[in-house]
């Protein structure tokens, strides 16, 4: 980990006080964790962060006090530590740092409805609350060079345990027991965890692609979805492989041509000054052209970084024109529960003459 | 799976309409998924279920249309299972369903702050939407036999790898190595996952209540404290073992002592009838006359089922009165930064003359 690069939380801070003021804001109460994370370095399950002009205070309970001093510190982030047991304690260190706030931004995507009347009724009953919605998310769609490189090391992470593990699939394994060995491996090398449930759908379960993995055995005839990622210092990757085991069927292998052409058109237009929405229409376009535009059931793509999915998706509705530092993902797919599903998928990064793949697997069909 | 105790879901619907009258509501929009699941068994990571006296509309998005339909059906849950692509779609549905109800009742700790101004402006402007808090949450505490059945399993599950796997702890293991075999074994003996991600916190990381696995070696004179869980078919266990690795200390002897008096009082002190502040004072009582009042930095337990923490905690600022069925986790600590962690937990279900352990590994100190 002390290879990586390290990440300017500092700029970061900035940026976020420039949006703050931009949103008519005086202050913004962060309460979105993986805000607090990417703004602190902090990766415990409890905290807030008030971002003021001139300073920040982070506030969170007694399980992380040790740990909350060294993960700002090791992130070089000047803040107030305030370590309070109780709510009502917290509630009483934020109500007398808010004093003078007119204008506070809460995160609407990152309070409940129930947060947000506790808050304007009894924490900040002085202050106007103004809802802020992804201002510190829109901050993180631009991946410096020490994020890449962690999701780069995820992404890299992942290849290697496909590519160990990948012979196994042609030993009649069930789901879950390759799901286990892929995970396995993904923290073998070094990953924290998985980014996300792995998904291994074969047969009729691939037709679902969201399907856990079940007891099903992967046999002959089979198509298998394999969609995982590992997670590198809190940095996911996403990836997504469909292999035939045996001689695919002629509907079968017409479905992994098909995707394989719109996931390689849908990668080819990437690039900055590109819409999100053209993405889509690009990898789409080639589906539907093939006939089977309505088995395709979700958008090409989505962003990510600390999460698995994050704004901007790559859909048809979203109004988006790509930047150099968005991380993406290309992922078409079509499902027919008769044959089972096909869905291909590389994590791509943003440059400004097109875009370079994080993700290597080789796209192998047949084993 | 099959040979696990069926839950009788259409009682619980039965219970949340008559809540849902209670709060003066005509109708409830579920939007906390680990609700919808309960109510429905669907286990994807999208959906809404609209709740009125007569009917259940279902609705999710193209990805789950396979998985949703057969989950319900084999949940034997009677509910319009209504399929769309666009939220524009999803919206128009539910405004439709929604024709008529005059207070519609919104889980205001489900929802976003953003997403409960969509809804009001938006999804369903003739409606008055009434905040609800826990109306469905406070009808899963009390665990059916099917319930407690997974409970158990996954329990037993992690009893069974933590036996597995404790002997690598004497052969200086990372904290991740060892994190990452008890994670393995869980899954090889049929979990699904881990019920949280384990913690393995040893020497000076065991005083940080929530640390994550690092790179420490563990070694002669630690001591380590081990907390985790195994999910099955969505529910979770929680236990904690903390083990000296050789001798310990005259203080840490001490600590593990305490804590374990302390845990014992606590369970002893469980009981349909007893106030959950009760059980906390009877673990702290111990640990405060012991003079580490104040490093037992956290409540003694919380509830668990299909969420790891469920209200009520066992916690001194709590007003709940255990009944049958409940299962809570009693779990006291000591953290010295100087000596280590202590914590000591078990997961136990309520009954009406105390209280069944459903963790059972041996509280083994020495390794």
């Amino acid at each position: 980990m002390t290879a990586l690069p390290a990440m300017d939380r500092g700029a970061r801070a900035a940026r976020v006080r420039d949006a703050v003021r931009e949103a008519g804001c005086d202050a913004l109460l962060v309460t979105r964790l993986v805000n607090v994370r990417w703004l602190t370095g902090f990766t415990g399950s409890a905290a807030l962060l008030l971002v003021t002009p001139g300073d920040m205070v982070f506030v969170s309970d007694g399980r992380y006090g040790e740990q909350a001093r060294e993960q700002l510190a090791r992130a070089g982030v000047d803040a107030d530590i305030e370590i309070e047991l109780s709510m009502a304690a917290q509630r009483g260190v934020l109500n007398g740092r808010a004093k003078g706030i007119a204008r506070l931004g809460l995160e609407a995507d990152g309070v409940t409805w129930a947060q947000q009347r506790s808050y304007a009724s009894e924490w900040f009953p002085d202050a106007e609350l103004i809802p802020t919605e992804g201002l510190v998310d829109r901050e993180r769609q631009v991946k410096d060079q020490g994020e890449v490189a962690r999701i780069g090391l995820a992404a890299s992470i992942a290849d290697e345990a496909l590519a160990t593990v990948l012979r196994m699939l042609a030993e009649r394994p069930t789901e879950q027991a390759f799901a286990l060995e892929l995970d396995t491996e993904i923290r073998r090398r070094g990953a924290e965890s998985n980014s996300f449930e792995t998904i291994v759908g074969s047969g009729p379960n691939g037709a679902k692609p969201h399907a856990r993995p079940s007891e099903r055995v992967v046999d002959r005839g089979d198509l298998v979805v394999i969609d995982f990622g590992a997670k590198v210092d809190g940095y996911c990757s996403d990836m997504t492989r469909t292999f035939s085991i045996g001689e695919p069927s002629p509907t079968q292998a017409r479905m992994l041509e098909v995707v394989g052409a719109a996931q390689r058109a849908g990668v080819a237009s990437v690039a900055a000054g590109v819409g999100v929405r053209d993405v889509d229409a690009a990898a789409r376009g080639i589906i539907t052209a093939a006939g089977w535009g309505a088995a395709f059931t979700h958008p090409t793509g989505h962003s990510l970084g600390l999460e698995i999915h994050e704004h901007p998706r790559v859909a048809s509705t979203v109004d988006h024109t790509l930047v150099v530092g968005n991380v993406v993902t290309v992922e078409p797919g079509v499902y027919l529960p008769e044959h089972g599903g096909v869905r291909i998928e590389d994590t791509v990064l943003v440059t400004s003459d097109g875009c370079q793949p994080l993700t290597h697997a080789p796209k192998l069909c047949v084993i």
